[in-house]
């Protein structure tokens, strides 16, 4: 392809917290686009989202919406991919899927550009962008990978509002307003339990394991994406009232003998990343920090305390971007490059 | 001692976080208390409190202040603990110091009473109640440990601002209002990023290590007692916008075979403990489950997926009660019941 090409592309999910935030990575980093097609439920058919200088007026998805797409964003539920990303794919347009609904099917691609960015090449139609978490943690645990070998981790991750999309934001704002107005009652509708000043070890359903679908979400997509059968994973997954960009806290096992040096050396070179670990001067990521950033975050590195070849870290990203919407764009930047 | 006997009994940081609390659970638990004396720094003297149906002047601490004193509880600063506390044991008081001061110390017992009681007995004047993050960790761990001997721990904290005094809980709630309000800038005094909806992997000094003073202290007084001289703990102590009880996600490792059956068990057992966790229902503990109750709650159990003899928990407890004030109680009432 010309590097002068321009595309027609769509997003499915536009108005969502994702959807939103991809537009704006689109106009952002200047994606060729000859036409912006904005996919919604029928509900948020009709409202306009402005790109560059236009206004593009969303259109409720149809089986016939992907007529001559060449890129097709999904920023919806699983059930919606289920349904139209096969639709799209058959229209002939590559389509990018942010949900979990196809990122264990050995013939789709699952793919961090900075990983296993190769890998978008051999698609067949549909390539699929991981897990938030899961993308952030190994965005910081990969140059370390390549340096040591990694074996396992342990990590618990402090997960943010905005990833239960734009109803978590609002749940969280109106709670908080609740109850500075002295509100004995908060409403409940997206969380079990109260989020504002509270935390909840609960992200997503629970298995028979005992383990939520989100927790074994990095070992599974973690195996794929390093192209390690025997990497294991253990992860409490929680909810925190932050409003944006999640963190993760990881103690990582290596096979060979680490050490702060060549780790350091790693993550300083490593794409997508910025090592912030000036702890005598307060400098290490927080999830405020992050926000908006196109990089992750990584800091608190150290020798692990409790494990031979371990290092343990702490690493922040902005869950839209890196964790979703960034992806997905950069996964499709990668095919107009080549 | 008689169980009629009374007691000259002595708060010093009266006015604090935690000694307020504990002046609450002495009067909530009944402690036979004859004469109360409140101490504090020269800015706090004068305020009045009350204990019962009685109000107590708040006076300044003196070298003076133990003379006929039986139980002085420390519930300050280190830099106090270690002037003050020699000198009232020096004069016939038995000192339970909630600070860090005397917790390393061979000839002090540092004492969970669920756990190591028996070891206040042995006390020369001064016993140490453990940190807070530990000592809520630790009722998890024990009942596990009895059951299957632990080996090491992986545990990232999700900590309250209380456990930074009343100026935490301050700050916290002035930058809510202040970022609800509007106001571009909120102010910082105790924590050095903003607090309100972010998170900050930070709580206490950082050392050489790369570990924080507050992270080390879960080996070095776990070590202690469990009285296990190998116990490994790697921590990641994080502090987040949750006004009161802390979180502990764990991961832990095994000497035995590990069974969920006998894990539960051992947990349904444990005094200072209740097990909540019927994930169908959404029954798992968070902080504010457990705001001003005296057990901790522990859930999420489950089988850890990346280690072979491993365990994985969440557990949540006041860290005022529990963490400092109940147990410092508790330590007192082993004694007089003796």
């Amino acid at each position: 392809m010309s590097i002068s090409k321009r595309f027609h592309v769509a997003v499915v999910g536009a108005t969502g917290a994702v959807g939103l935030e991809l537009i704006r990575v689109l106009q952002h980093r200047n994606f060729p686009v000859s036409q912006l097609t904005l996919l919604a439920s029928p509900r948020s058919s009709g409202k306009v989202l402005r790109f560059h200088k236009e206004e593009v007026i969303v259109r409720a998805l149809e089986a016939s919406s992907f007529t001559r797409v060449d890129f097709a964003w999904f920023c919806a539920d699983n059930k919606i991919s289920k349904r139209y990303v096969p639709i799209a794919a058959e229209e002939g347009a590559v389509v990018i899927d942010n949900s979990s609904a196809f990122r264990m099917d050995p013939t789709v691609p699952l793919v961090i550009p900075e990983i296993n960015g190769e890998e978008a090449q051999h698609h067949k139609g549909i390539i699929a962008s991981p897990n938030c978490t899961t993308t952030i943690t190994l965005i910081g645990l990969y140059p370390l990978h390549q340096a040591f070998d990694v074996k396992r981790i342990f990590a618990s991750s402090y997960q943010a509002v905005s990833g239960s999309g734009t109803q978590g934001i609002s749940e969280l704002n109106q709670q908080v307003h609740a109850l500075l107005a002295c509100h004995q009652n908060v409403e409940r509708k997206i969380y079990p339990h109260q989020i504002a000043f509270n935390v909840l070890p609960h992200v997503e359903n629970f298995l028979d394991s005992g383990y939520t679908q989100e927790e074994v979400k990095m070992q599974n997509e973690g195996r794929r994406i390093l192209h390690l059968p025997k990497f294991r994973a253990s992860v409490t997954c929680v909810r925190v009232p932050v409003y944006r960009a999640h963190s993760i806290a990881v103690f990582a096992e290596f096979e060979k003998p680490v050490s702060l040096e060549m780790a350091v050396e790693a993550l300083r070179r490593a794409p997508g990343l910025r090592l912030v670990d000036d702890v005598a001067g307060n400098y290490y990521p927080t999830p405020l920090g992050v926000e908006g950033k196109e990089e992750c975050e990584i800091g608190r590195l150290r020798l692990d305390s409790a494990m031979e070849n371990g290092l343990a870290y702490w690493i922040c990203g902005d869950q839209l971007l890196k964790g979703a919407a960034l992806n997905a764009v950069q996964i499709a930047e990668l095919l107009i490059q080549s």
